[in-house]
Order: C-alpha cells, then structure tokens, then sequence
C-alpha cells in the first residue's frame, strides 16, 4: 500500500528523518511517499505556526493524495488533521494522536515529554479533544527547541531523559510518549534505558495507518469530515 | 478604544451586518474597524474552510493591529482564535466563546441552533476546549447555509424558530446560542418571540472585548499564547 | 445605566474599596450604587458565613433592583448567585465567576490565590459548576485572614505574591486570579511586577455586566431561574 | 442514638410524613428527633426558596445540635448540607445525597423523578457537586407542586408513574430517585409495580446517618468543614 | 508475526468466525493462531459471564503465550484486558477497545451497536475507563442473544441495520461499531448499505496488534501491569 | 439480619480480621457470616490477582447466598463486585466503594492509601467507574505489601502515617481512605493522630449494607445486573 507522509514545516532533514523511521517499520509491501510542505515555516512550535502551516499542508497533502492509501501527518500536534480528514476519503491519521492511541494499549497512565512550553496547551487541547486526556498523567515541556533536537546536540537526550526519570518518579507514568517528530530517533534507546515502553509518533502513526487500510477503513464522510463544499 | 471587527471569510455583505449589529451596542466612544480577509473562501463551513483561512485572517489581524485595543472574530466557529491570541498583545475574542460565556451568565443550560450539520463537531470541540461543555445541552443544525442566511430568505427564520422551540422542549435550553455570525440580526426579534435570552456573538464579542479592554486586561504572554518565535 | 454593587458582609471598608475598583472601570456614563449588607458577618469565610449571608443579600438586592440594570456581586464566592438571579429580570454577575470567565480570554490555564484554605473547597466547587474547573490548574490558600487585607499590611503583597511565583512554577499558570474582593487594589502592581495578566473580579463583573445590559440581555426567566412562587 | 431530623420548611405535616419514613426503617434503638425550621417557606422550590432557608435551618440544627448523633436535612435539595457540616461536629446527611449514594449500591444507571422543572438545575448541580452525574441518566420533572403531594391527589401518583415509565424506557434507568421528600410514602408501592429499586431520600438518609455514627465517623474539621470562626 | 487469537468464551464456530475475519485482514506474513477457552460459558452476556471466565481465558493465554508477538481477545467486553496484559510482555489488545480507538481515527463521534441491553452498562464502563466515552454518542442494544447471531438469522442483520438508522438520525454518529464479535461479517454489506464506518473489533484490533508488533512495542511492566507477583 | 461478609483472598487471618471489624460495628441483631474464598490467592495485588479469584468468590457467595440479607466483599479493589450483584437479589457492597462513599459524606476531597503502587490503577479505575473520582486527591501507595499488614510490624503504621501526613499537606486531603482489608484495625489510631477522619472500607461497608436492608432496598434486576442466562 501506499502511505503518504507529510511534514508540515518546511525542514527537509526532519522529512528525512520521519522517513526513517517509517520505513524502519512499515510493511515490506508499504511504499512511504514523502512530502515537505516547502513553503511553510521551517518549525511548529505553537498555535500560531500550526495555523499559518494549514493551507501549504492541505496543498501537499490534496495534490498528492490520489492512488494513496492513507496519509500520515508527522508533526506531533497534529497540524490539521481535522481538515485533511475532510479533504480525504482515506485514512489520515497524526502522530500525536497516534502516539497517545498506542500508549493507551500498553499502560494505564503515560506522561509526554515534548519541546517548548508554548507546545503544551496545543497538545493537552488535543488530549482533551480525543478524549484521551484521562490516560496522560502529565504533558512535560524539556525546553528543547524542535530544531536543536535536529543539530544532535547529545545534552539534549539527557534533557529528554530528565523529563522522562520525574515523569516516572512523580507522575506514576507507565509509559512515555515522546512528543516532537524531532525525537524519533530516540525512542529505542530510551525505552531500553528506562524499561517501559517510549512511544515514537511516526512509528505508531504509519503502522497505525497500515492498520485501517488493511481492516478496509475509510474516513467518515458524513457530519464534521464530509466533503468541503466547493 | 478601538475594535478591530474581522470577518474570516471574504462575503463583504457578511462584515456589513456584522458592523451593523456590532455598532448597535458599542459604546458611544467605541471605534468598530471592520475588516475581510479577502482572499479567504466566501463562507467557512467546516474544519476545511477553517483552515484554509487561517493565514489570510492573520494577516489582516497582523496588518491592522497596530493602534487597535482588542479583536473581535467574527465567525462562530472562532477561526483562528489561539493563533491570533499568539499574535497580538490585546485581547482578542471570537463571537462564539463569547456567545458561550454569555449565555453562562444568564442561565444554567443553553443550546446552540447553528447552520450546517457539518459545522457542529467544531462547535462541540470549542465547548468542550473551554470548558463551557457541560453548560450547553445541545449543538442543533438547522441545515440553513451560511450564504442562505445572506439572502434574507424568510423561511430561513422559521428553521431557526422550529430549533429553537425543539431546545426548549427536548433540552431544557433556558436560553438559545445562534452559532452563526449571519444570524446576528435574527436575536431580538426570536428573543420577543420566545421570552428567553437569544444569544448573539456579535454582540457578546464587541461587548465583552470592550470590557476586557476597560478593566484594563491583555493577552498573556508566556505558554501557549506567548509571542511567535521568528 | 445602573449597576448595583452588593457588598454581602457588612465591612463598610470592603464595600468601598470594592466601589473605588468599580468607578476605576465602569463607562462614563455607568452610575455604581454600592450596597452592604449590614446585619451580615463582617466577612464571608467558607459555607457557613454564606448561608448566614443569603437573606440579609437577597433583602439588599430585592429593595434596590427596581430601576436597575444590573447586579453585581461582590464577594468572590459568588455568595447567592443562583438565588439572585432568580430574583432579578436583569443580569447578575459574581466577581468570582467574572474573574474565571476574564482569564478564560486571556489564557489557556490560570491559577487563583484566595485568602482561607476554608474557601478553597467552595471556590473549586462553583468552578466545577460554571463548567470552568479545566481552565484553572489550581485553587492556592495564602492563609492571610479576609480582614488582614482590609489592615493593608505590607506582608499581605508578599504572601500572595507567593503564591503567584509557584502558581507560575508549579501549576504552569498562565494568569492568576485574585480570589477575594479584598486583594482589588493588588491586581494592577502585581500584573506588571510578574508580566501576566492578574485577574480582579470587581473590574471583571463590572465591565462584564455593562457588557450584557449593553447588548440587550437579561436573566433567563423558564427553568432554575424562574421567579419564586410567592 | 439520636438522630436529628429537620425539614429546612415550615410545613408541619412533611415534617411529620418525614417522621413517619424515618422510623418505619430506623433502628430499634435510634430515636428519630423532628424539627420544623418554623420561619421558613412552606415548601422549597429551587434556588430563592433554599437561600431564604438556610438561617432558619442552620439555627434550628445549632440549637438542638448538643446531645445528638447524626443530622439529616429532609429536603431534596440539601438545603444547607455544607454549611450545616461546617456548623456540626456529627455526620451530616442530606436525603437527596444519600438517595444518590443508594441508588449507587444498587444499579449501574438511576433517573431523578421530582416535582417542578426549576428544581432540576439545582439537583443537577448537586448530583455533578457530589461526583454522582455520571450515574444518572436524566432528572426528570413531573411538574406537581410540592404541596400538592401532600394533599395525597391520587392523580399525583400517576403523574409520578409516568416519567418512572419514560425513565425506564428513554434512558436505561435500573433504578429510580424520588426526588422530593414529600414522595416518600410512594416509594414501596411504585418499587413492586414497577419491579426495580424507587430510592426514598428519607429513608436513604436515616439509615446512612445511623451506618456513619455506627462507624465511629465524624465530619472532618479541616478544610471546607472546619468550624466557622467566631 | 504470530498474533494469538483468543475467544473466551466455549463456542467453536464463534472462534472460527473471528479467525476468518482475522485472517481477511491480517498480513500475508502473520499467523493467526486461534483459541478456545473450552470450559468457559459458551457465550458471555453480561458481567457474571464475563468474570466466570477469566481464569479459563487466562489459563489458555498463558499456556499459549511462549512464541507468541500479541494477544487479542476476541470478545467485545474485553473480557480480562487488564489481567492478560499483567500475565503477558507482549502487546493484548481487545477486540471492544481497537474497534473503539480505530472509530475514533475516522470519525468525530460513533455509536455502538451490541446485543443485550445487559451488556451495555459493562460496554459504558469500559468506554469510561479508556477514555473514549466521550467520543461515543450511545451504546444501543439490538436485543439479539449472542448465539443467535451464530445462526444466521436473516432477521437478525435487519435488527442491526434498524439501530444503525437510528443511531445516524438521533445520535448524530458518524460511524458505527459493531458490538459483539459475532457480527463481525456484517461489517462491510452494512458500511456499503449506510455508506459510512462500520467498524468491526476483530479486523481492528488484529491489524492494531500487528501495528503494535511492526513498531516494537511491548506491554508496560512497572505499575498496573507489573508481573503477578508468584 | 445476615451479612455474609467474604474475603476473596485465602488468607484465614484477614477474614479473621475483617469478621472483628465488622462485629463492632454491626448492629447487635447482626449476624456476620464470614467466608473465605479458600482456593483463591492468599492475596489480591492488582488485575491478574482478582481476575483468578472470581469465580472461586462468587461460588462461595452463590453457594452462601440463600438465607443472607446482603454480601459484603471484603476487599479493597472490590473484587467481582458487578458479577456479584449480577448473581443476588439482595444488596451487594464492596469495601472500597463504602469507603469512597463514607468519605463523600465527611469531606470534600479525601485521599486513599493502599499497599502497593501496582494496585492504583484499579483503584482509580473503580473512583471513575462510580463516579467518585473528582471526590478524590490522590490514590498513595505505602509499598507495603498486603501480608506484611497481616504481620503486624510496627514500622508499617508509620509508611501509613508518612502517607497520610503528606496527603494532608500535599493534596488537601480532608480524609483518608485506608485502601486495604489489611489496614481495618489502624483506622481509629490514625483517626485520633492525625485529627481526621480515617475511613475503613470494611466498618463503611458492614454498616452501609445494613443501611440498604434496612430502609428495604434490593439490587435491581434490570440492565447490567440482570439475572445470568443459565
């Protein structure tokens, strides 16, 4: 099948990256067909970057979506995705919700450690919305911009683990969702570091995707995500 | 003080009416400066149309605030209102959160009789992230269109009544939400009508923005609404 | 228009401090009519000192309504909202329900800083019931005693200011509200002193009910609200 | 033990039907002490009636407070429950409260039958207060005055009947709450023929008082409770 | 991959139903391997059934789970999700709650539709305990005993399809879960009848086991599911 | 009247234990009938523990259940509690709800300490599944595991002590809830150290099951605890 994987900033390196590590656990048979969104802001980090990131993204996302199989949105506050659910038949499915989704199948109760502060309301909005705002015991900001994570700096995964170490001790968190596309990478070895599960956005998104195609799902195309009317 | 009034969508007649009833209960020493994104689609119905204006309506926010004390989105579905929070230094309200609050300080339990059935999950999404939720008894669709309320078509008024009359008896509504700005100049009338609060964004927005701006408030400055990092 | 401001302890000062804030705020053409509750308690201090309260208000606010537009009620646990609103045709606002409703415009999160830890159980559950509980990270006790305020003592500011330094800290608080009529004057200073906004409920409920009688509404009469039977 | 029975309104003969609940099910060695709050309205019906109330019931369980057990405030509303807690050093239970924890023992899901539709809103917010919202379908309003009930109209039976008939059908109630205490001699009759649990507060209320004093416990005098300051 | 695919309830020709839906859907690389708690009820209708089958149920996941990737139990209670995920490393996954997380990616709001009215308190409770209730506008019963649908009643598919109508026109759903596994190959006919999801737990939570497995995922072993201590 | 009061756990001693609890509570015309579930675990720890001692617990009920006029489960996670009530006619009571309800009566918020960390998300599921979860700060883990209770160390009074000193600093706790069987006799110590309220779950629900035969109520037999199909 084939699963179109949009970036919604316009960092080339994170596409690369989210690439990765979607190919690392798609299907032999999955094609993932990347997309930058090349004319939006090269970070979201807030409300104000998802929204003017909106449009660039549906672009990407309209003009390529015919002969896919589901779309991935890989920003982890879900940039959009109630808008491409509309513009798609489908599947679309973002990395938060599909890291918050895969956590509630392994734990009772996880925390989030994401970038900026400025990013924890957007995402505990999004907890709210999807109702899974009860499984997350805590949405933990490391003060890491998005794009320092891409530099490789090696202080920044002792920042994440930081986050990761009080999550356990003082959230009672069973599970850590790593809330930045940025931080894919460091998902294994956290999770070995630590001994519980450090969930991985675009990993759960993509097999997640895969998941409803293979079940033959498509999106609801009546109520909030018909057709736009044009 | 001065209020930039801005119309999401770019349907000029739509920013008339809103000026209009804006006006009617402005303060005498209130300036309204209305304004149209343009550029965006003639109605927003939906979360497609929301998010394909979001950059047009920024920018005409980012353009105009200069010298402007508060902001006033005047579209129901609060186009844009965190980003625009993120923006600005002054308050900005939308007319449905306003609508919302409004409702809140007249009675226990409202209902809202918006236009299209695609327009309620957004509506119901922007309850629950205010927290205004358990407030509201139900969403209703009167399944008018927008740009129809424009025409000033005189069923229109009937669809909206048979709602109305349906929240009193169905939901216990002790008061009634018009969840579009095109209905602004239907609240009085259907407020005689009935004999219980008919609720007007527009109104509760201009309103309500003055009051913050009198009690001397803005917008905060650090998390999610902090400034854009550029 | 006329606004009744209801003082429901009978601490002549409070009343009018509460008056001074009130004036500071109100449109030109706003007449404040302050009103204290004589034969009630000198302050209002946890569930008892309200229920004590309620008659002694609800005689205040039925002797003078005739001729007013609006009712304030300047006690932060919105002492006899409910009941008074059910007395009066026009709208009746608490400071402590205006204050959750100002920094809901203004934040995604905020913290409030009362006086009593006694008063902390009351304030969460009106939260809960105006449906705001989601919006405020934390009720905080400065322990300083209602009077203690009314004495101006210098180490009051510090002790309250505290309170906001860890509400900041710890509860990611993005505005705090001032939780008792008697802290009116602080809100100004401690706002610039911490670069959030600072939440005053007497500048909150008054602009609040200019906002509502200038655009037309009044109290729902059908339902929780109806007029007593007498 | 000696539990304090007190009607927060002046209408000796439900006083005296309250009585008669109460002993039918009380233990042989509970003497059941009725207390008429003299100055009160005749019957409590929503929010004004209950604030005018709440002095005449606070002093009318002060002074008969010394030598007792347990209190139970005998109106649906729990008139003053709060406030008396904080006034009392012995277990408080108000009958509308207990009805809900019953019901809880009994049944997944209950729905509220009682009198006038401007209750509802309060007990409302009293089930959403107690936590117990998520247990009950619907308050339903049969719309018969309180005093009616207790002119013992037999059309008021049928009345009640009926929404217990809808309740069972329109909302999945497993149990019905009487929700007045003027009906509580309507509770075993309306339990056979309809074949589940009616919940009479009354009877809820008593035993309770009798289990928490059984129990050794006492209202907390930290917090919302502590004893008001004199 | 090799997914255990456990029913625990006795009836074989239930098993074998849900092995052909798992095998539609499942990748060419996986092996369903099917299972049988043999001494269990033959079918699990309510909470009574489901707890007398939990240790048969877990006797047959433990004794099976040695060279297993995942676990799905393939009963729309969930029966023993928390315990089997204490007893196993590897993912559990439940047919209720994949057929629940995968309606939430493809639609704003869903309805259920399930066999007795019995099982629809136990239904509610686990869509609380998820998190998703709020994503579900109701739990309907189509009244069919589970064994009936084992035969292949024509009837039966219209009972169902009767309740999907409902649900679309009162409910506002924008998708359907089919509760119960026994339904399972009525799930595509009635997505193309309605044209909208209609989600079927065992294709859900197969392909979401699968997902789980492919991004590396294993069960939480700190807090709720720690290892049973021996 | 007959309680039967079963322990679900094989430890002899603990029944022992909660048979003395109960005596001096119960009413003097009392029977406690105390059962042990003797194949079952010696001690319930979390999900995997209680799912493998269900049946074994509702064999002892159903086989004891003839003659008796309510069963009270004694143990904290209310172990089989649904299918209990499922399987009788007369009420069914589980000593954590009784203690959560006990609470709901003395407090606003109270806080529960129980044995092992593994053993909180059971509790905090069962406080959501009855509602009572907003009643409730925190749910502490002391780390002590439930047959050290049974040992009698004087260290483990103080790991309790140390919790409920920090519940009442650190949550605001009014109360606490002691969350095990194992704990029945610290209760009245700690009450008297701590000035307090200190709940015990066997003491709530011994009393609150004679309460429920008392004022004549039974378990309804509609909906979730219909009788099993046999």
């Amino acid at each position: 099948m084939r699963v179109l994987l949009v970036n919604p900033n316009s960092t080339v390196s994170m596409t690369a990256k989210a690439e990765t590590a979607a190919r690392r656990v798609a299907r032999p048979d999955t094609e993932i067909i990347p997309a930058t969104a090349a004319r939006n802001p090269p970070s979201i980090q807030g409300f104000y970057d998802v929204a003017m990131s909106l449009p660039g993204l549906l672009g990407e996302i309209e003009e390529r979506q015919p002969g896919v199989d589901a779309v991935v949105i890989a920003c982890f506050d879900d940039t959009g995705l109630d808008a491409a659910r509309a513009a798609c038949d489908v599947p679309v499915v973002g990395i938060g919700e599909a890291a918050f989704h895969a956590a509630s199948f392994l734990c009772s109760r996880f925390s989030v450690v994401t970038t900026l502060g400025r990013s924890v309301p957007g995402i505990e909005a999004n907890l709210q919305r999807y109702g899974l705002a009860s499984r997350c015991a805590r949405v933990r900001a490391s003060e890491i911009p998005v794009l320092d994570l891409e530099r490789g700096d090696p202080a920044v995964v002792e920042q994440v683990a930081d986050q990761i170490a009080a999550a356990m001790l003082e959230d009672g968190a069973e599970a850590i969702v790593l809330g930045c596309a940025g931080m894919t990478e460091l998902a294994a070895s956290l999770a070995r570091r630590f001994g519980i599960p450090v969930i991985d956005g675009v990993a759960s998104a993509v097999t997640f995707a895969e998941a409803l195609v293979a079940a033959g799902y498509k999106t609801s195309k009546i109520g909030g995500y018909a057709h736009p009317i044009r």
